[in-house]
Parts: structure tokens; C-alpha cells; sequence
């Protein structure tokens, strides 16, 4: 596993999960909004979006320091992050609809799938659970975001494809890591597999196969 | 502890968990169904009730590695389970009941019990940690289950002997292995005075002393 | 770290956490009774409450065993709490309020504060990671609490300082650490301040800078 573009690797994986925290921070910001949580549940709400699947899956692997307890820097990013769009949005009365959050949403669920599904492979998980972990990373931070918001987590019941474009991007990553790609490759073609077919189901507006009656 | 019937009871244990696995599983599946999930949530509801005690009393014990990523046999199963019983509902019409719940959930309860407490005592932790940690694993994948479908868990709030099942079968059990029985037959005692209990609570619709104006 | 004060520490520290769980523990009893949760829900919506924060900081910092497994005296207390609270609550047809869990929380925010920044400084976190290890502790057992209650958080959600009480008097203990102070005289600052600042937010219901238009 450990190939000469180790540093690349580990320099290209910070920026991934740098860009992924941001974005998922933001979808957590605008549903806070969205409940009129107070500054506190704000800040809150994105940090779990943003650092809960992760978190999640390092206590499953029995990983650690935690990212963030390693790197407070992301937290104060976080917490900036939280307390300033508050205040940007309430000035401007922005009101964020559901949509708003569609496209850092795709992006955190790409890059957290092939970074939550690479550290599972390191650590020597057979396929499937590998790939479950890349899923778990990228959709639970929102899944604990909705279960803190009160509602069921919209991953699981808005019948269109989510956390399957991680499933299908992972399994795609598990083939080429399987057929001796490089980590870097893995990792760009996961991200980038999650976040075509993510982009596809949202512009086509695909939807999962749902109960006669109706289905939300 | 460790006895010459280890092998029969690492075979039975097994045996056990898997039964318990399914039934549960089971249960999130009708569950997902009641509540109109996707496909994805009936999957994800159906493993966590499945996996979700004994995952939680795991991270709480710091065993690893999981059950489910060291047999990945198991989730495949889940999956399977997960995929076909939805498209079976969907095929029938089948609008199963709060009722349809009842007996695979008491089987999974009396099973997950008695493998809970028994991790927990050969572990070496106290009499009644032990048997909390059964009780754990036993209704925490229904509780975890109720939590992400948005609703108080049935365990704490239908005023009906549940959790107190396995509560009560538990100290039998403690009492049994205090006495010098064996494992096979701790785990055996445990798992049929739980299903023993919860059985005649469910057909003697045995009530929790509950509150003077109501309780659901 | 380890100054001579260290075993006085240590009795301090316990006195500290046992004050808290017993403050928390009522909180949950009270929250379970309002809900009409049956025995089985109020007993571990009090240990929710009065462990959830300590267990989750010690799964985040890896720390076992666990509090309530090593002194299970303290799980016969809260389940003793638990039962007793219900049998006096329903022969007296007491309905508490939402304002008599104020005391008790505001107390065990402030010693959890207390103990979990210490806990978390000991083990080596920079100050905003051991901050908010502290209001973790303090906070996600009500969290936890309000999470298995069906309710969005109230500590994120009704617009009044509570977290941030801890927040800020975790940063005085941080300073007053970095300053040199022994860890007695950190523990009672931390304490002192967090319930200083409580009590004034709700004495004089200071409220947290809100959105335009409501905030419930």
C-alpha cells in the first residue's frame, strides 16, 4: 500500500478532506438556519456535519488523535464558519431553501467517500465493509445533523440517490485499488466517479425505486 | 472462564448471534417500510438494528474488530434481506403491522441478551454493568432504530415489560455463572428466561405500573 | 501536572463528578416524566443525562474503563433515582415544570465542565479541543438527553447562554492553567465562573443574539 507518492498522497489527502469539511460545514450552517437554531446549535450542527462521519468512523476503526483534537485549527475554522454566516445571513435576511445546500453537499460526499474509503483500505478492511466505511464518513455527518435537527435523516428518505452514488463511486475505488492503481488514482477516481453520479441524479433528478403509494 | 465446552460455545455463540442478526433485521425492515424509507434507509435501518447494540456495546467494552467488518458475510446478508424484503412488500402490498414486529424482536432480544452478557462477564466487568451491557445490546439496535426514524423508542415509552425482560434474565444468568454453571448453559438459561418473559408479556399484555393520567 | 495537591485532587474530583451525576440524573428523571416515558425510559434518560457526556468524551479520548462500569455504585444510585423519583412524582401527581430542572442543570453543567477540561487537559488536547472537551461533557448528556426525548436539543435551541457559560468559563481554566494554577484551584475557578455566568443568564434571562424574524 505504501507506494513512492506516499507525500503526494498525504498532502493531496489533507486538501480533500479540507475541502470536504468546508462544504459540509456550510450544509450544516444553512439547516441551522433553516430550524432558527441559536448561535450555539449553529456551530454545533456544523461541526457534527462536517467532523461527525469522520469522527464515527475513527471510533469504529478505533483510530486516533481524532482529526480535529489533532488539528484545532479546522475547529476555529468551523466555529468562524458558523458564527459568520449567522451573522451574514441574518443581516441580509437570507432565507436558504433546500436546494441551496445540493452542491457543497455533492462535493463533501465525493471527497469524504474516497478519503473515509482509502483509511479503510489502509487499515486492511475486507471490500465491502471498506466501502461501507467511505459511505458511513461521507453521509453520516448529515445523517447526525438531521437526527439532531428532529427529522429523519434526509439520506434515507428523500428517494433519490445519495449515499448510492458513494456506494457504487466506493466499489468503483475498490476495483481499481484491487487492480493496483496508485493511492492518489484511487482517490481521484473514487471523488470523482461519487460526484459525476451525484451530479447526474441531481441535474436529472433521478429517483430509487420508492413504494407504490407514494413515497415522500 | 474458559471451560473445555469453549469450542461448542463459540459454535453455539456464533449460532446465536446469527439468529438474532436476522431477527432484528428483520424488524428494521418492517420498520423502514412503516415509515416509507428508501431503499437506502430500509438497509441502513434494518443494520442498525441488527448491528447497532452490539456495535455500541463494542465501542463501549473497546473490543474490536466489529463483528460486522470482521464478517462481512453478515452484512451482505443484511443487504440481501434489506433489498428483497422491500421489493417483496412492494410486489404484495404487504402493510405490515406494529404486531408483524412482535416475535422476531423478542427472539433478537432474548439472543442478543444472553451473548451481551455473556461478552460482559468474560470481560470481567461487575455483576450489574454486565448485565446492562445485555440489556445494551439487546434493545440499543431497536432504540438506534427508533432514534433515526424519529420516534421516542418504543422500548422506553410503551409502558409494556420489554427491556425489563432482559433485565430480569440477565441477573438469572449472573446468579447461574455466580453458582458455577458452565457458558452453554448461562447463555442458554439467560436466552430462554428472556424469551420465556417477554413471551408471556406479550400474549398476557403485561402492563409497566405507568403514570395515573395516561402513558400512551 | 501532577502536583503534591494530587490526591486531594482526586477526592475532589470524584466529590465533583458524583454532585453532577446526581444533578443530571434528576434532570432526566424530570424530563422523563414530563414525556410519560414508562420506568424503563425515565431510568435511562437519567443515566443518559447524568453519564452521556462523560461517556462520550471518554469514547472520543479512548479513556476506559468507563465511569459507571468501574463504579457501578453510582448506576444503583441513578436507577434508585430513577425509581424512586417516579413512585414519589406519581403518588404526589407532581407535574414539574420546565424551570425546575434550571438548578440542577446549571450545577451539573458547571462541575462536568469542570472535571471534563481537566480530564481533557491532563491528557495533552490544545486549549480549543480541551474547551470544548469540557463543554461536551457538560452539554451532550442533556443533549443526549432531549435527542432519545423526540425534542431538538434545548441547549441548541432556546436562544439562552448555556453552552457558551461553559465555553467561557473553560477558557478562564485554560488561562488560569497556562498561568500556572494548581489543578484544585483550575477545577473550582472553571466550576465557579461556568455557574457564576449560568446563574446571572438566568436570573436576568439573557437572551443570545437571534434571527430577525422569531427564534422560537
Amino acid at each position: 500500500m505504501k507506494t513512492p507518492e506516499w507525500w503526494t498522497l498525504s498532502t493531496a489527502q489533507l486538501a480533500v478532506e479540507a475541502l470536504a469539511i468546508v462544504a459540509f460545514a456550510l450544509s450544516g450552517v444553512i439547516e441551522g438556519a433553516r430550524k432558527r437554531l441559536d448561535v450555539v446549535g449553529v456551530c454545533v450542527v456544523a461541526g457534527l456535519a462536517a467532523f461527525g462521519g469522520g469522527t464515527l468512523r475513527d471510533v469504529l476503526l478505533d483510530r486516533r488523535p481524532l482529526f480535529w483534537i489533532e488539528h484545532p485549527g479546522w475547529l476555529w475554522g468551523v466555529l468562524a464558519l458558523g458564527i459568520g454566516a449567522m451573522l451574514l445571513m441574518r443581516a441580509q435576511h437570507l432565507e436558504p431553501t433546500e436546494r441551496a445546500m445540493q452542491w457543497p453537499d455533492a462535493i463533501g460526499l465525493a471527497l469524504f467517500n474516497a478519503s473515509g474509503l482509502q483509511i479503510a483500505l489502509a487499515a486492511g478492511l475486507p471490500a465491502l465493509p471498506a466501502v461501507l466505511m467511505g459511505v458511513v464518513t461521507a453521509t453520516f455527518g448529515g445523517v447526525l445533523r438531521d437526527i439532531v435537527c428532529n427529522e429523519i435523516p434526509h439520506a434515507f428518505s428523500d428517494h433519490r440517490p445519495y449515499a448510492v452514488c458513494a456506494f457504487a463511486g466506493g466499489w468503483l475505488g475498490v476495483a481499481a485499488a484491487g487492480a493496483g492503481m496508485g493511492e492518489g488514482s484511487v482517490l481521484l477516481l473514487t471523488a470523482g466517479s461519487t460526484l459525476a453520479l451525484r451530479a447526474l441524479a441531481v441535474v436529472f433528478d433521478w429517483r430509487l425505486p420508492g413504494w407504490r403509494d407514494a413515497g415522500r
